[in-house]
């Protein structure tokens, strides 16, 4: 028994069947894909943006006034976007914490710029995201009790605002946008529950986990999971953000969460570090030089139809561009099958049996 | 009245419609495109690749072991493979001309490696290439009448030598691969006329034109081209070697030219100079930062159909890798238009005003 569920999350730009991946597109592009290539080859259904990327180049006014994230990067269907709040914590040089927001420099140019609950529900706003993020404090790990749970508490405090200013913003548009709050509380149960109580009299639209896979343990990441998962309403979507590897999707997915996002397949993929169905590939490994085989043969992707292993080791040796699009089009595959086979899985009642048959694979892949 | 023709070039991977142009596969790759992008999206027939770079890596005997150059890079329709000669003499530290052929060290690792007239052949052989260059010196420019006379001769005997085991080496082969000769003789006419003269018997599948290109004025290229136009079989295809901007394009076709190839549409792409039919676009100016527009009205390729100029602007500042990949897209297609626009003009017997167009309208965007 676990606590796996398939559902479908509705936006303005289309239907989601979940458990649902996103791809990161963080400065308005997924590194190498085109839309077309999303849509199309990878049946894409919703990707995330990063709003603090985007706020500070190309900014929320010039993506508003050309029609919207959507049409900007000519994405037809769902866009997420973050608060902003994890990459001020972690790119941004100075940085102020206050009970009004948080202040931060630039990391291009070293401008000074602030961040509110209201703030950046307007910028999210203004890149007309499906599906904005609460602004929240993500604490760095390990980090003790008591500053936890102040941070949580100012994080909880924040909610209320970004979803009070929120509630006017959507009161007065003709278009609809979902805001989750973010569920913080660092490495500890009681302020996870603590927080996922707090937030439930927001009545959100669905609700999302920060504050994972910054550096903890992996059992503590999916007991936080877990911590929460009696308390979040479960008629609403959940959210765990940034995770995970390919054998964690379905440990998450068994905890209860419906969405995820990680930079990982396309980040692993221009750094050579390929998924498979088989376990991973480090494609400059000599032993791929003569290999006239697929990268993955239980792959239908482009790149696993058309071209050798020998063929993306030279491509990567040689630096070319077309290594990062062809290694970037096969990770984000592979991720997207594997949320294809575990909804698969939810949906015919055997996902325990298909989640000991992972956890086994897992083990022996190493 | 030109010299310009339209005709059909017949290769064992396809029949190419003349005057065509090459994109550059220097590495097995176009830069940022896939095979997929180059023969669907942009109607590419035939593609040049580099034997110096293929040989440097991955190798001949590897490409051969994994089914040739086209089953390696996954492309079905024709190739063209350079000689190696030019990059010998541009990118090689050491190198030393003999009789014999040429020495060099690797640029990747400094290795000593000798191309001969008859090892290049074996190497483009060993890539499958539907057409092979013979080695052939190209001198830098500018350089003595004395020097470039020497260096011609050598390469007409160059030439021979590579004929002769191109004749071996298909009276045992089971597939067909062209080899055409190389003219050389700097940009001295009487050089010119006297290689094409003495190349004549070979009776070669088509010849080419190089030592173009190489830092001579533009006039002085194009009267070289008109040196040979009347010694040159009318019955084969000509090529000329390493041209051109996009201007240059109808000129070389004006004096007889078939064929083409050039770095600059991908290059210069990457470099954000994008080349349109209102003339030059370099995107990152300021001016284009809230461009709704896209990059060229007229043009019919993904990234025009899909982008505004503001998005690849804001792509080619992130330095995202999508940004490399549009803007080729986009320059490749633009330079197989006006090749498109060239054989229309010539089939409809209206070529001369064509080209009187295309001056008036290049002198217009300076």
């Amino acid at each position: 028994m676990t606590r796996a569920r398939a559902g479908v999350l509705h936006t303005p730009h289309g239907s989601i069947p979940t458990p649902v991946f996103m791809p990161v597109g963080t400065q308005g592009t997924v590194k190498g894909l085109s839309p077309r290539d999303l849509a199309e080859d990878l049946g894409v259904r919703i990707l995330l943006a990063n709003t603090y990327h985007l706020y500070v180049r190309p900014g929320p006014d010039l993506i508003r006034q050309l029609g919207g994230l959507h049409q900007f990067m000519s994405w037809p269907r769902g866009i997420l976007t973050d608060s902003g709040g994890y990459q001020v914590f972690s790119l941004s040089g100075l940085r102020k914490i206050t009970e009004d927001g948080v202040q931060f420099r630039s990391h291009l140019n070293g401008d000074l710029h602030a961040f509110t609950p209201e703030s950046t529900v307007d910028v999210q706003l203004a890149f007309g995201s499906d599906i904005l993020m609460a602004l929240d404090e993500c604490p760095e790990y390990p980090v003790g009790h008591a500053y936890a749970g102040e941070s949580m508490r100012r994080t909880v405090r924040w909610a209320r605002r970004a979803a009070q200013h929120h509630s006017q913003r959507m009161a007065e548009s003709p278009t609809r946008h979902a805001l989750f709050p973010i569920v913080q509380g660092s490495t500890f149960p009681d302020l996870r529950r603590e927080c996922a109580a707090a937030l439930l009299d927001l009545d959100a639209d669905g609700y999302a986990l920060g504050g994972l896979s910054v550096g903890e343990p992996r059992a503590l990441s999916l007991e936080m999971v877990e911590a929460t998962e009696g308390i979040l309403p479960r008629g609403r979507p959940r959210y765990a953000m940034g995770v995970g590897m390919p054998a964690e999707l379905p440990e998450y997915v068994a905890r209860g969460v419906d969405m995820m996002d990680c930079v990982l397949p396309s980040r692993n993929a221009r750094n050579g570090c390929l998924f498979t169905s088989q376990g991973r590939v480090t494609i400059k490994q000599a032993r791929y030089r003569d290999d006239p085989r697929p990268l993955d043969e239980n792959c239908g992707c482009y790149t696993c139809r058309s071209f050798s292993r020998a063929y993306l080791r030279h491509l990567f040796l040689s630096g070319e561009i077309l290594y990062a699009v062809l290694a970037t089009r096969h990770n984000v595959r592979r991720y997207l099958d594997i949320m294809r086979e575990i909804r698969d899985a939810i949906v015919s009642v055997r996902y325990p049996e298909y989640l000991n048959f992972v956890r086994s694979a897992s083990a022996d892949a190493g």
